[in-house]
């Protein structure tokens, strides 16, 4: 936990500060950390566990990360589908912690050879397009389009400095993305940070599934940044029934956004957002 | 190029505005298009392409996209390596132009049946650390580190005006990242935009391979948002000596770029910016 954020030093240049002669200053700067995690799976058993993803992080959090990541990928349903998650005590002196082994429950299955979907495709040939879409598609078991949430508009828009508040990182490096998970009130439940948007989500959901809180209904997750539609479909696949964004969407994440009756929000800043789907969520 | 960006309907929420009884307004916005390319890659000769890669993307130089995407992987060298690179006119009616269709010259190998490295690791148990940033990285032949490049500071400066300046699809939608060539005088050479950075700058290299530009020496590359460590592998995967940032690195791109010999500036705003590394070709 201790490693989320690191110094360095920095020339600083400011040209505005050149009439003082101090154009060019030396000084130490606090970085987000980015480290690759692997995250390795296996079957119960004395089998091996194989590495199944590599992804750019910021460390902490990292077995949530690892879990989260698995979910929100339809690998795992629940915490009951994992015997154990642990950081693995590589052959590195020191170790670095960068590798997670997860071993799955007895039955649940394996992921297949090919289980890198986001990456890797089934070869799919002379079809383009919607066989393209169905390899980055995961399939949620939850309803959220049936959630009964109702948050007022003036509640979505005090969320973004609440988060902000309780961003310890990005005021130390202005390089780390947040996700937020809310109840309908607007009281903050957890937060994550990380330099991936993804890994933050991926955090809070993993979060989620070890406190056996999924599915999300009733909660509203916020992120820092944009919504794109790997977001989206973390969201709807933790049963998050309104996701905010404080910048754009793209055009996929609104059309995944209304296949699944999940409200989608933009343009979170001051007192005004932009509703793209679902509005009937939103009482002003 | 014209799906770029599209219109949508959407809610638009101002409680500012609720005095005056307007607080709820319907009207379209223009977002973002994002959709999957899937990559696809064979080499000479009758055989059968193999699915590489499946990239969320704004469609829009998709051949770029993938070229610049197979050199910054490492997978080729140069414009002499790819034989033929086309839309797949897939079975779909309307053709979605969602897959690139890469035929490698004679001689140049496959990718492995494992090319995946970015999410698909090779089985190097017992490793951690090291192993897993081995995983993610890639060689560049490219030695940047002699680059004689110099630019003055208040060059720098006056980019990321010109980036936005010449951004057209971010002002439409607020939600496109750019990556910007800019030679040593602040010239714009090309520019592109797409939802993901990565994106964006892979179809920045893809062109130079096209134009038989690399390496990219004396060249400048701007991006939009943070400097991750994949955008400085790529930066020097493609020869380019300075990588500025309108906002912050991470420290494993500041690690990365010192190792290249890569000026890497961040923070990239008004009169200012932090100097990382090689901050010897940047003149005051």
């Amino acid at each position: 936990m201790g490693r989320a954020t690191d110094r360095r030093g920095v020339l600083r240049i400011d040209l505005d500060a050149a009439a003082t002669g101090r154009a060019s200053v030396r000084r130490q700067d606090s970085l987000a950390v980015e480290e690759p995690l692997e995250i390795r799976v296996g079957a119960a058993g004395p089998g091996r566990r194989r590495p199944l993803a590599v992804t750019m992080r910021t460390p902490g959090d990292d077995l949530d990360l690892a879990i989260g990541f698995l979910l929100t990928e339809g690998l795992i349903r629940s915490a009951d589908d994992v015997r154990t998650a642990q950081l693995c005590a590589g052959a590195e002196t020191p170790n670095t912690y960068n590798v997670v082994d997860v071993v799955l429950s007895p039955g649940v299955p394996e992921p297949a050879v090919d289980p890198a979907r986001n990456f890797y495709t089934t070869s799919s040939c002379g079809v383009c397009g919607k066989a393209s879409i169905d390899a980055v598609r995961t399939r949620s078991v939850f309803a959220v389009g049936d959630d009964p949430l109702t948050v007022p508009a003036a509640v979505l828009t005090t969320l973004p400095d609440r988060l902000r508040a309780a961003q310890r990182g990005f005021d130390r490096t202005g390089g780390l993305h947040a996700a937020g998970l809310f109840t309908a009130d607007g009281d903050l439940v957890v937060l994550r940070e990380d330099v991936g948007r993804h890994n933050a989500v991926d955090k809070v959901v993993g979060w989620a599934v070890r406190e056996r809180r999924l599915p999300l209904a009733g909660h509203v997750l916020l992120v820092s940044g944009r919504a794109s539609f790997e977001l989206t479909q973390k969201a709807w696949m933790a049963g998050v029934p309104l996701l905010a964004a404080v910048s754009a969407p793209s055009t996929l994440a609104v059309e995944l956004a209304e296949e699944a009756g999940l409200t989608l929000v933009g343009f979170l800043r001051g007192e005004a957002m932009n509703v793209y789907t679902r509005p009937d969520r939103i009482t002003t």
